[in-house]
């Protein structure tokens, strides 16, 4: 179909969310929930087709993996839904009120964004997650999903469609780009007269793509270069948790940490501690001259000298970890400025005076004290859902939940008021 | 000067901002509104240059009165930006603090947004405004001034660097491209790796551009097509001063008055009152035919049919007002859904029903009841100053102040807390 079109749709369709009531989106969501059930069967066998010309295509094991769906993932994914079903609703939340010298009475209120532009890759239950925290927080959306997962989505939508129907609500409030040819994506990031928001779920050569192409707002994110400083005052057994912690619990994520700094005080006796929890995992440490010292002596079998140029400034994913030494909070905070991505930085230290500093000259999206990178998290932080994390320094910052997919207007309230 | 080096420049100074006091901030303030009438001959002087080379090229009256400055208009800039030395800073704010069951302690911290890039016509205020906003929110800012005010802008850089000197800032916080090639102003938009956000300050035409070519965030506004509805409950003698008022007292600025609304059941007896009073000011009516039969009866002089493919669509920036009849609040509400550029709408009303409907479903930046849509600014909304007024549905809608002129990042302290 037109992308005109689609974009038109969307926008009457958000016009009539826009004015949905709580209970009506809630019965909405209860119904996508159960009918990722009732229709498990067709699902599955969409899904299935997906997963065949995967294979077919010769696509690696995790590739597969991620896309494949299962009857416990329908669950979990039913499960999602109806927790955002749970979550209170943005839309209509009264704040800043005030009344001014004049009388004049003035208030802001909460108001969907409009229609939502989602793109994003292999992970079918990337649909039903987006598509939920965007009926909640009153938007529409139009979902541009991978070539991979065409048919799962295809089978999603029609059960979110459903859903929409019997909660009386517009299908049009959520639709799918099902043409899957790459010029579409361009042509959605223009659609400017429609779409009020992009949201790229990828990684950075698709956040790069939005960012030079659209001419509507992106929300950049989900990429992360993340540093822990381990300062002298640092508790350090309290370090070594919060550092083996956020180094290997999910090292595949934007929010695992990539770099650590260790003051020079503490590095003889922190290092080889550290050493003997991580290679328990296999941890590749790329280390400066300094840390590889102490770490050869403490014989840690996967060390490399770090390459400057080029390994400061890597997203690993991996198991691999950046070690360097500092002499100072002014040296950690100076390479965190130069290195970091501002996703997550944290610090394990003490001394109030420490703490205070780095939290106020080091400008991530999230900063951690004595705490693991891996908090920075919609549901980790109480939000109750994410769709994105930010790293963009307008609009929304960190975890963006359903408050942050809303926008507000100014209600001015008089009694004939008027200004000369 | 090479605009990567300006970018550069600005994205370091902006990290010693950030950090700067309010004190220290307000110090570079007071002494910028200080120097503006001590440096006054060299100001006046420069801007007298500008303004014998637009009078040479021919340029029209108002625009030469916008370019001039003049002793008074100096001292009501340096008014303005001592004005803003006496607003509460933004950065720093603390807020959303909350302890999570697992005894994280989380908070958002206000913070700058970073670098600001600022593109504008001939207005020479708007150089000391803009800088003032920036410096005291912590922002740096690289601005782009129109060719026509090249001299008074050197001038008042000039004055805003010894400013900032004096109060130990770095200069480089405020920066003005010189070079009046147009394609600098492309390069500016595709900064994205020194620049945060781009602030147009003109016509559609700017925005036009900036929305197209920038890849990083714009914030759209500064332009209304506006309305107030008069609904058959309205208090006539009311509304009849709201309206008047919404179009007569400036009818240059984005939040006058574009079309008029009235609901047919009082139109006979409004229209005619109305237009006694607009007929002071020789305000032309565009009405559709309903609206027109009546006003020809009332022998209202200034008289067209609208053209309803244009007129409605029309931001008009003069003394002219579309008229149109409605039967219903829900014809008002969809002829605003189609044709407002969501600035600034209006109804006059007394039924708390009719207002409830309006209020919900009218989704401007700024929605008014029984007030005159002039009241969207800054100042009038109690933000003290303001550097635009924002249309669009992301970061911050209606008048953007110190406020919105900031971003926050999330700060998440732990006693050795992990995830797994």
């Amino acid at each position: 179909m037109d992308l005109q079109i689609i974009g038109q749709r969307a926008r009457r369709a958000s016009r009539q969310l826009a004015r949905a009531d709580t209970a009506r989106k809630d019965a909405a969501l209860i119904a996508l929930a159960d009918a990722l059930l009732v229709c498990q069967d067709e699902i599955l066998r969409a899904n299935a087709e997906d997963v065949a010309q995967a294979k077919a295509r010769g696509a690696e094991a995790h590739f597969i993996d991620r896309l494949t769906l299962t009857p416990q993932r329908l669950q979990a994914m039913a499960h999602d839904v109806r927790a955002v079903a749970g979550l209170p609703d943005p839309v209509g939340e009264v704040f800043d009120q005030t009344v001014l010298p004049n009388g004049l009475r003035l208030h802001k209120r909460r108001v969907p964004i409009g229609v939502l532009g989602v793109i994003y890759e292999a992970r079918p239950n990337v649909t039903t997650d987006v598509a939920a925290l965007a009926l909640k927080s009153g938007n529409a959306v139009i979902l541009r999903g991978g070539s991979d997962n065409l048919n799962s989505n295809r089978a999603l939508v029609q059960v979110i469609h459903q859903a929409l129907c019997r909660a009386e609500l517009p299908a049009d409030a959520v639709q799918l780009i099902e043409d899957t040819d790459r010029a579409r994506v361009l042509e959605l990031l223009k659609l400017s007269d429609y779409v009020d928001l992009i949201i790229p779920r990828g990684g950075a050569a698709l956040h790069r793509l939005c960012r030079e192409h659209s001419t509507i707002p992106v929300i950049t994110g989900g990429m992360g270069i993340n540093h822990i400083y381990v300062d002298a005052t640092a508790d350090q057994d309290k370090a070594l948790d919060v550092v083996y912690n956020a180094k290997v619990s999910k090292p595949t994520v934007c929010n695992a940490l990539g770099t650590l700094l260790v003051h020079a005080e503490i590095a003889p006796a922190f290092l080889p501690r550290l050493a003997a929890r991580l290679v328990e995992r296999a941890v590749e440490l790329r280390c400066d001259p300094r840390a590889l010292a102490i770490l050869q002596s403490a014989g840690y079998p996967l060390l490399r000298l770090a390459d400057e140029a080029t390994d400061w400034d890597t997203e690993w994913l991996a198991l691999i970890l950046g070690v360097k030494i500092v002499d100072s909070l002014d040296e950690a905070i100076a390479f965190i400025q130069a290195h970091t991505l501002e996703h997550s930085d944290g610090i394990c230290a003490q001394d109030p005076q420490v703490i205070a500093r780095f939290i106020h000259e080091i400008d991530s999206s999230a900063v951690f004290v004595n705490a693991s990178t891996r908090f920075n998290d919609g549901g980790q932080f109480g939000l109750g859902a994410e769709v994105a994390i930010s790293t963009q320094r307008i609009h929304a910052r960190g975890p963006m939940g359903l408050r942050e997919l809303t926008s507000y207007k100014w209600v001015c309230e008089g009694d004939g008021h008027v200004r000369w």
